[in-house]
């Protein structure tokens, strides 16, 4: 087997929020469904971005001990990381220029320590590459010098990777916390922005998801036997609350912080959405929490819902609609319907929940396969 | 002089996120616009509802030492402390009534700590009382065993004072977090709602203010270049920021926590406000966060308005309009103004600023002196 045959394909998608990797070995490329994916909750905050490197050679240990092990030791791994960066946009960074530098950067020591870790007689660690929003890869000082091609640009990899398979749709990632609407023509993502500032705009980027979402970005108002009552501004309670009590969501789905620090049980949940309106959960009873919860999912449904009309209305009628993350069922596909849609594939009904719900680095995956195959390994 | 000519009256608001002080002497009660009044900024999350009493004891020694050394060293003070609480929403409590048994609690400890510091010899601090919604004093035990009737009861202390010089008027409280809007008639605070949530409901509260309100509960899109683009739900900014780059309010004034941590410099007031786009300030330019800035007060001014109007429509038209607070200028004056209310009067300009900014501390010495005049010094 030649060198290609022990190279390791590692993706990260190196979030605001969320850290997602997944990793598949070169002979197993053309099976990316059966990367081995996982999630980590890291909020990057002023606090944590000095332990980003940390955490992210956590997770890269964690994945090169699955291979590690299984292989005789006698043959050495060549891992290739590529990474797609989001997290610049946190406000842990006076400017993303400086997000993606502090990030770039975390990465380049986060794979220093699993060299340290793992002598060059297990593996050798290749220098990490960047996905840009054009779909190239970047070297760190490329990323660094142009930070704006390599902002926000996981969008772009999950759209590629689901273009292999479904050459003509619209996909709808809905996750944790933002929601992407994508069209995808003959294989290639052919969205009208490619800025966050100008997805916003066109509505191919929907600042909302299953769990973050905070109430008021929902809804002005909510319904108390009938009648709408204005709601607090405060960060009492999250869509997750809402999500979990409709039974949208498990409770080990609900993997972000409460809003007050308290658990993720039922109870809790209602004492928090009693809050928005500044009251206590058994005052207001059960039916009236309820009947707010609903009118909160059918409200974001419907927010997502407005930008997927205007991404259809640019030309892109009748095509299929893929849907996947975290917020596929409950918020996407009811989306979807509502506006209309006929065809409505699920992702994770295609390729299973958990490459379903980490799609944006097993997308990192087959840029990263497809540049290989291409370019070939001398390339790097 | 008897007792009652060394009486000191100590009024406190203990909100969810500052604590208002006044005090003033039995002596100078008929002057209630010149009692020294505080602002701490002390929010109440799970981390500092221990630290409660030690902020309470804090802010009344630093009172009481401007009397203490003023008076003759042989004549004793008695003090007698009075609060409002509105801090019992806070999610630092699993329930109103935790929070207010808390809150209680937490003044008593307080002033058990303020009677070690000040022996018996300097001054005797009498038991607390709280103010009930009806305008009524609560004893501890008491307010514990119907905690929903002192709970959030501050906007009836400072609704009572105004109306004891302006009769018959709608006062509007605009501060750093929440706006009152009550009628008062012949004097008497004669609002249609009286917890939160018949508040909330009534228009008589509504939950935005100068200072904390976010972005999304203001407006879903702001414009950039003349086309709506929807904002990111995560706490990126607050109207402080806005209020800031208007000149609203001036750096001193802005004196809650920002959403960054980083400095109210009008540099960071814009890399603020630009990231609720996912944009950099440098990219978007001043004269286009700007143009968000005015939609953003405009559209907070335009929430108040709306409630403004509610309540007129309730039988209070033609009546004067008495503003306060924080936001007195920037957004209850122009709601006035925009609802076509005629007859403005600035509480600011009848009592000073400091009075004027404090006038919930001030309202609960206003119920304090009320009480002590009827029911004698000797009821307490």
């Amino acid at each position: 087997m030649g060198l290609e045959g022990n190279a390791l394909l590692l993706g990260l998608d190196i979030g605001g929020v969320n850290i997602k990797c997944s990793s598949v070995q070169w002979k197993d490329a053309g099976h990316l469904e059966q990367a081995i994916s996982t999630k980590t909750f890291f909020p990057l905050w002023k606090q944590s971005i000095t332990e980003l490197h940390v955490e992210l050679a956590r997770v890269m240990a964690v994945h090169l001990a699955k291979y590690l092990s299984r292989n005789d030791h006698e043959i050495r791994l060549t891992v290739y990381p590529c990474a797609s960066i989001t997290g610049e946009l946190s406000d842990a960074f006076a400017s993303k220029k400086e997000g993606i530098e502090r990030i770039t950067s975390s990465l380049g020591s986060a794979l220093d320590a699993v060299r340290e870790a793992y002598p060059a007689t297990f593996c050798t660690i290749m220098e990490p590459r960047f996905v840009a929003v054009d779909g190239t890869l970047r070297t760190m000082q490329q990323a660094n010098a142009r930070h704006r091609e390599v902002a926000a640009a996981n969008w772009h990899a999950t759209a590629a990777w689901v273009g292999s398979f479904v050459p003509d749709c619209i996909l709808m990632d809905c996750g944790s916390t933002t929601t992407d609407i994508i069209p995808i023509m003959a294989g290639k993502p052919s969205p009208k922005g490619k800025t966050d500032l100008d997805r916003l705009r066109s509505g191919e980027l929907v600042y909302t998801g299953a769990l973050r979402a905070t109430i008021p970005s929902i809804a002005r108002a909510v319904p108390i036997h009938g009648e709408l009552v204005p709601v607090s501004f405060e960060k009492f309670a999250l869509m997750a609350d809402v999500h979990l009590l409709l039974g949208n969501i498990t409770r080990e789905q609900y993997d972000c912080d409460t809003a007050d620090g308290r658990s993720t049980s039922i109870d809790d949940c209602k004492k928090r959405l009693a809050r928005i309106v500044c009251e206590d959960a058994a005052e207001l009873g059960d039916d009236v929490i309820l009947e707010m919860a609903r009118f909160l999912a059918n409200a974001q449904v419907k927010m997502v819902q407005d930008a997927l009309a205007r991404v259809i209305a640019r030309g892109h009628a009748n095509r299929s609609i893929v849907v996947t993350g975290l917020g596929e069922a409950p918020i996407a596909m009811q989306a979807a319907e509502q506006a209309g849609c006929k065809d409505i594939i699920s992702l994770a009904g295609k390729i299973g929940t958990a490459a379903s719900i980490a799609s944006s680095s097993v997308g990192i995956l087959h840029i990263l396969a497809t540049w290989l195959d291409e370019a070939g390994f001398d390339g790097w």
